[in-house]
């Protein structure tokens, strides 16, 4: 048995996880960061919540960089160069195992979800960025060496990113970027029923999605655009690494089939280098959720 | 011992290879294709030349793809589909181990060259296409998961590459992107020294280089933009797979370090994600030249 915790922009989420990925015991609390010492020791808190005879580690997936149980920086919380896992082990005496939450994404569906079976995966998480896990030959690509597909340039002299690149994927296929093109589709089609979707929700990533169900020629044009940018970086991932499957996560993998998989999946048919030879892609959706953090950071002893 | 066999475009090049990688004898004989079959016997022909007691295999490296001892395609020699080691093991009794020749140039510089003491390496070769060859944890991503950098987009909707997508890395950064931006700067610059360099030798991927050394700015420019479209392929590379150090060779490598891996290394430091943290890639140059090929083949054994 293994503790996972994830460590989220509000909340941390620790639960119980058995060999074949089982949330046994969940706990939440809001995240109140007070400098890294009481971080340290609100995990060790939040795990033995949850805590039971047999636990091997505690796994803890975060945003930012990691090199073993050292933090090297995260981005929504001021860490930077924290020892964690010594911090952690003056409460707890458990090894700690850090991980990007993006990889820990991939490790909890490898196991557990849309990797199952597979040696070779990766998981693409659409949100506020770009997020990629990538697992080879059963091992994570985690730590110093934690892909970062999302920082690929896809459009040279492209859109500023705040990596300090132009042009990256992310600034394209987040939902973020998403979300830009659809303001963009409403300033110059003011006729267009994205306005109508917006003035009730705000414009959100699934905006574009309602709107073309119902048809708007606009939104059918957001809708294309944003999966050919989706595919264009998915298929430079795919060319490079040519893994066995990636899932697509995050909100905006809820799209409608037809209008995000489907064009997303032609794509990729016509123009991944598989076509030439070699092994051909999947392309699934994630089915993990929420719960792919808590699992996949239970999960980070067996892939590192 | 191994036997080693580079396919070229119109030689075959066979090495009986030490398990230090030292070439201890070579035979060369033009390559003159009539079919499968007879490709096959020549094949085992070659390796007879240079046989001795003990040899545990035949690599052979070749432009294409593979799967196992299969040949799914080559891409200067008519062969599609061939069972390789069936028909090879016809006249000699050995094993034959299969590798596209970018994958052979990285197995040789990861054990003999540039790789040397890494365990995640790749080396990308500047040619007629950009090639790439990638080890993940000692383990070569060959065969079916063969590497394909050079088809990464990093200009949407850009020039129209061989393989079907717009804008691939290989159509700015290969020599033959190269000699393409040579002769742009060439109509735009009627005043360039390129056109004397260019009156003398043809226009080649050195051309700009000879040029921009001479202080010409249009020969200049065009270096400057080639390192830039080198680094944005290469770093997208790099954000993804995060490898120890990658390697760049082919012809174009021996540019002078000045215009060439300088100017890249300042674009990478710059854009790599690992300015944010992480593992920092190091940009080498490949080390063996045209013995890589034979030394990879030879060692494909110990990779895959």
């Amino acid at each position: 048995m293994y503790i996972g915790i994830d460590v989220g922009g509000t909340n941390l989420k620790a639960g119980l996880v058995d060999e074949a990925g089982h949330i046994l015991a969940a706990e939440r609390i809001p995240l109140d960061f007070q400098g890294p010492e009481s971080f340290a020791k609100t995990l060790a808190d939040l795990s033995g919540k949850v805590l039971r005879e047999g636990v091997e580690w505690v796994g803890v997936g975060l945003p930012g960089a990691v090199d073993g149980g050292d933090i090297l920086y995260t981005t929504n919380i001021p860490m930077e160069n924290v020892p964690l896992e010594k911090l952690f082990r003056r409460h707890l005496d458990l090894p700690l195992l850090l991980g990007n939450d993006a990889d820990c994404a991939a490790v909890g569906e490898f196991f557990c979800g849309a990797g199952k079976g597979t040696k070779d995966f990766a998981v693409v998480t659409l949100g506020t960025g770009v997020g990629a896990g990538l697992i080879v030959d059963g091992r994570l690509r985690g730590g110093m060496a934690s892909c970062e597909a999302g920082h690929m340039v896809i459009c040279l002299d492209g859109e500023p990113c705040n990596c300090g690149r132009r042009g990256c994927w992310e600034r394209y296929a987040s939902a973020t970027g998403l979300i830009q093109q659809t303001k963009r589709a409403m300033e110059a089609h003011p006729e267009s029923a994205l306005h109508k979707i917006a003035a009730e929700h705000g414009v959100e990533g699934r905006t574009a999605f309602l709107a073309a169900e119902d048809g708007d020629e606009a939104a059918l044009a957001v809708c294309r655009r944003y999966a050919e940018y989706l595919a264009a970086g998915l298929i430079n991932f795919v060319n490079a690494f040519r893994p066995e499957a990636v899932a697509i996560g995050g909100g905006v993998a809820g799209a409608p089939e037809r209008l995000l998989l489907e064009p997303l999946r032609e794509i990729m048919a016509r123009e991944c280098f598989s076509s030439h030879g070699g092994r051909a892609t999947r392309i699934l959706t994630a089915e993990l959720g929420n719960d792919a953090g808590i699992i996949g950071a239970a999960m980070l002893g067996r892939v590192l």
